[in-house]
């Protein structure tokens, strides 16, 4: 499994020309947000959290995107309802299970979630994706001080169990799957001063993995594209204001000479 | 029925001396940025859709826009409580059917509305406003590279049948009314990578119909300052995200001078 | 009591060392640019609204913001459930009570929250202050040329009755406690063309309330922290959005230099 420029550039032209609908069930903080990413990326997004639209919704998307960063119970049942119909069509699904650890009500929410949905990806930050596979007691918020080893022990468990690709973001972004573990040194440490960068993230797997069925590789691109937008985005930003801005134009702008001269990989 | 740069400056200046109360039951995605458009060009936001305080909201407004692209049921019923209330005291109603045509639940509720609530003013795509008019089978999304004749039928047909003002936005925005139709040229190719400008324009449709009982009017005035805001501000953006910074401040800025030096008009 | 560019600057310090957690119950409209500029200034939000969650992200919070911008019934269960636990937890509350005297539902909802919560800080603009004290009829939205007398008398007698520090924001911040009050002379006159901006100085109340327990000094360096940010932020912006984007990069690069410079105190 080898990550490659030509092979993040082939995707962001394939998503450029065919602009696909991506179907987000996601928080209120991020919706504005999230939207134009998809859009300055070049795909196509629609928010809908109505039960009663969800299942018509994600017939004419190519990827759902759960997010579960704001939930209320009407909003759980749009999210299964949804996932499910993904499931018949075999539509992509991502899940970003959004402050797991920090109330059992997420938590759980985020475990029911990834046993019926079973998601093509995962993407959260380390003390998600562990608290997702109940390998540690409830933790919250930024983790950044976190030894990776723990949290790359649960992605590995989760992908064992459920199949998903299993992105941790941080300073490194690690994207765990069955055959390798690729990781990415891009990003900006004023990344997580910017509300919903995390949620833009997940957003991104989802338009990737819209486009290429290959999710491993889907999601490693999408890693990429947001670690390099968002270092690019830093080098003129004054501030997080300054580099969420910077980071939506520079979506736009990406050119394959971009991405050769920017992705750094790890040695992972 | 005319279009004149000092026609449309009389209705700013109005609305920045009286700075009308809007009433907006709007979606999720766009709250934040159509306050801001508000508020740029003069006028008084305000974001209520609580059944329980729908009618109160719409006394004390001066115009209720309605835009159903986050839709819920219990959202649904406050749009209908205000609806009613705004017909009762003669308080304008414009409504954007965002997704008309892409699930029942849209198309429905929409066309329920509809007959409901005889807009003032209707806003949408060119799909949309077909799929309201019920003139089409579901269609979604984009439709730029429709031909606008279909479109402009069901909007003569809207007009007609509910006495709406009816905008289709677009590369050219048509703005149809029982006497004539409005052409404008005004706008930039980025601007629907921008999340919610089409929302935008529909709330300033609520602004100007808020001050300018010439319905007609009203709408093409907001469609031209919609497409003269965006077409300066896209002379300067690098992208999407600088693109709606420079539209919020160019609204804030705009002058007699800017209308007329910028207004395209065309031959319809 | 007295306000001093160094008191503010420890408790900036303060804030970006312990990351205090900031439990938000607050309107869609103003989730984003909060959570960012509480992010900015170097705390850590929270946005949750689920009764099933409400007290168990107050149990890791260190401070609980509720502001009733955009309301409905089971928001206003989970603002109750999170304050009362709020209250066991001897947890700072701060309310702001948008649109109070706009509608019934809100002014009734402001007052029983007021009622429930005791809240440690109240901010809002002087008609929203007025109607929470119940001192005067309904009135709404900016009240800038409002006497501030009034609107003083009612804060203070909030403040007797409840215990609670009143700020009320306008051309000149007032910070009403037992003791004293502080008026503050920093913004600037295209504050109020932003959407938010008072939602923001609220959030930023529960920053400042979350690392110092002497509310009323908390409330002020909060108001100062805004007034400064906002003005600063002015100098260079074209319009509202860029004021906006501005002003987070401003909280994000803010030193004490800056305060010291910039504070304009008045003289009440």
């Amino acid at each position: 499994m080898t990550i490659t420029p030509s092979g993040i550039w082939k995707d962001i032209e394939t998503i450029r020309q065919e602009s696909p609908l991506v179907h987000n069930i996601t928080n209120y903080v991020v919706m504005n947000t999230t939207a134009n990413a998809l859009l300055a990326l070049g795909a196509s997004p629609v928010m809908a959290h109505a039960r009663n639209e969800a299942a018509d919704m994600v017939n004419i998307a190519r990827a759902l995107v759960i997010n579960i960063g704001t939930l209320s119970d009407p909003w759980i049942s749009a999210m299964f309802t949804a996932a499910a119909r993904a499931k018949e069509q075999n539509i992509p699904i991502v899940l970003d299970p959004v402050g797991a650890g920090a109330t059992p009500y997420r938590t759980n929410t985020a475990r029911d979630l990834l046993h019926a949905a079973f998601p093509a990806i995962i993407r959260g930050n380390g003390s998600e994706i562990m608290a997702l596979c109940e390998a540690t007691a409830a933790t919250r918020g930024v983790d950044s001080g976190l030894a990776p080893d723990l949290a790359i022990e649960s992605a590995r468990k989760l992908n064992r169990d459920f199949g998903a690709v299993v992105c941790i973001t941080g300073e490194t972004d690690y994207i765990v799957s069955q055959d390798a573990m690729i990781s990415i040194k891009n990003g900006h440490e004023m990344m997580p001063r910017v509300t919903g960068l995390g949620c833009t993230a997940t957003a991104l797997c989802g338009a990737f993995a819209a486009i290429n069925p290959d999710f491993p590789m889907a999601a490693a691109h999408a890693m990429a594209v947001m670690g390099i937008a968002g270092e690019m985005a830093a080098r003129t930003a004054n501030g997080p204001a300054s580099l969420q801005l910077n980071f939506i134009d520079t979506l736009y702008q990406l050119s394959e000479t971009h991405i050769h001269a920017w992705l750094k990989l790890g040695d992972a």
